[in-house]
């Protein structure tokens, strides 16, 4: 099946962004937790997070214009700082239903039923959440249609269960039962993995015990 | 486990870089085909493809400094378009190889076995790929640390498989064999998804058919 940008022109609107959002393959799914400076408190399913570094430890995330995280992003930018939450197979509906177009006065972790934690942040972490990073917000770029890039640096990681952490560094997500998304709508939770020794150009890569 | 930024910065170059890199949860798995003007060929392995609108339909792709998909860089800046290429099970081994730090006069498709496929782009699809994107660059910008963000526009999409596109658009990459990635090394096989009805606030999302 071979489809031209022309013929792509054409498709109803709804079919063609169903499409498109599948093509750039499996996306992580995180819930991104805020709260504006009155304690006002907002929860966002959002599927672009990407790593950015590693010293700093940097992420990135992109907020669409008019989308449901509008009010995530206002928050972020008023108190400097988000959580950003792993969804894992046993919270995937509620966090589907976050992408519900609730009022900026609702808050999505009472319409949901997930419960807010708080350390030292002025933003909520998710509960229920197995993997969940405090963020602190570093700059936003507009990159194209009104989308923001959102940039900030890791400043504490809580993991559940110690064991999925390796020696080496690596988290065996597959033990945290995180899941992730494809297109619009479309849940998975990912099976354990399979690694590879590091490449070089003279060998083959040869696999690697997980945990 | 809870890890500060104070800690993190303790550990170890190799233990961070894994361990941050796992944190954003499961990667999209591409190949990023491109061609300099005397058309040398390069391949690479990316794992930041994200979607950015369906219509235009634009992708986003974040490339390191000084990574080995710096000559993918600088040749999509010389002929402005480049392709994604899922991987799948199938191409694994290959696709992870492809991250060694091969020579510029080299091509990943001769080193790891690959075969170049030509449409109407100066820029190599992967023949082994069961879905591909030829992209038109668009612009880039820097964003932290010397990381480029380049976006492009979709020209034409091939899906091997019709029948894992749904009426409503949908693509099921499971029926694919799309893989994805977590970590730096670790590679996974996406399960068949579970989708859900559109989340509106006042509706419990249901489960929906997949393909």
């Amino acid at each position: 099946m071979l489809v031209s940008k022309d013929e792509l022109d054409t498709w109803q609107d709804r079919r063609r962004a169903h499409f498109i959002n599948c093509l750039s393959g499996y996306k992580s799914a995180n819930l991104l937790g805020t709260q504006d400076k009155t304690g006002q408190t907002n929860l966002a399913i959002v599927s672009s997070v990407v790593h950015l570094g590693a010293n700093p430890a940097l992420v990135g995330l992109v907020i669409r214009p008019h989308s449901v995280s509008r009010h995530s992003l206002e928050n972020l930018l008023e108190t400097k700082c988000y959580t950003l939450n792993q969804v894992h197979r046993g919270i995937i509906e509620q966090a589907h239903q976050t992408s519900a177009r609730y009022d900026k006065q609702q808050s999505e972790f009472k319409e949901v039923n997930l419960t807010p934690l708080y350390t030292r942040f002025a933003a909520p972490y998710v509960a229920e959440s197995r993997c969940r990073l405090g963020v602190q917000l570093q700059s936003t770029q507009t990159l194209v249609n009104g989308t923001e890039f959102v940039i900030g640096e890791i400043q504490e990681v809580y993991i559940e269960d110690e064991a999925a952490v390796a020696e080496d560094g690596f988290v065996d997500l597959a033990r945290l039962n995180t899941a992730c998304v494809t297109g619009l709508d479309s849940y998975h939770e990912g099976p354990a993995g399979l690694r590879y020794t590091y490449a070089k150009p003279d060998k083959k890569p040869l696999p690697l015990p997980t945990t």
